[in-house]
């Protein structure tokens, strides 16, 4: 099976190093020797990262400028937010539970410090 | 570096078999043979991608049954999301953008169309 959008772009997302340099670029365009000095990278580390960000969609390069800008593209970061969102109602499902078991928790805490009173 | 949580989770979800089977999961817990059904997957091949869900703590599996049910465990996704929202108005923007093209594009073509007539 072809790899799908999404998958690419979850897998792209998999790595700290990636998701720092998304973030970076959200406060403006950068070359590679710009987001390579937060690192403590090589040039061809932080390009091998770069490729993947690119195959993914979530950046785009100038092939004019002599040196090629990053620039982020975040059209499909929408697509995985979409679906992550899906779960929305589970994960608040479970925060529900966790809160109803810890009311719970102090109630009977509080019984029990009346019996012992 | 130990692989934080953030990437542990994207890497979980950059397959398209462990999302279906998290959007299974959805609905009811389930077992290994329940879940391998739909796919044209051996149950080994299943289990490999329950393990990658499991480690990433997206599901739980049972200790006591015999059949031991899967358990979608929704939480570490709302961290997922929640990094991912942090783009959300750089999508937007882009959206703007192309929205703002359109309409240029098109005032052009009926500017185009009066000049032809």
């Amino acid at each position: 099976m072809a790899a799908d959008h999404l998958s690419i772009t979850f897998g792209a997302l998999a790595d700290p190093t990636r998701r720092a340099i998304l973030a970076r670029l959200t406060k403006g365009d950068a070359s590679v020797t710009e987001l390579a000095k937060p690192f403590d990278m090589t040039l061809p580390a932080i390009s091998k990262h770069l490729k993947v960000l690119e195959r993914a969609g979530l950046i785009t390069r100038s092939r004019d400028a002599q040196w090629r800008p990053c620039r982020l593209k975040a059209q499909r970061l929408e697509e995985a937010a979409d679906w992550v969102e899906r779960y929305r109602e589970f994960w608040e499902q479970s925060l529900d539970r966790l809160g109803e078991h810890l009311r719970e928790m102090h109630r009977k805490d509080k019984k029990n410090d009346q019996r012992h009173k």
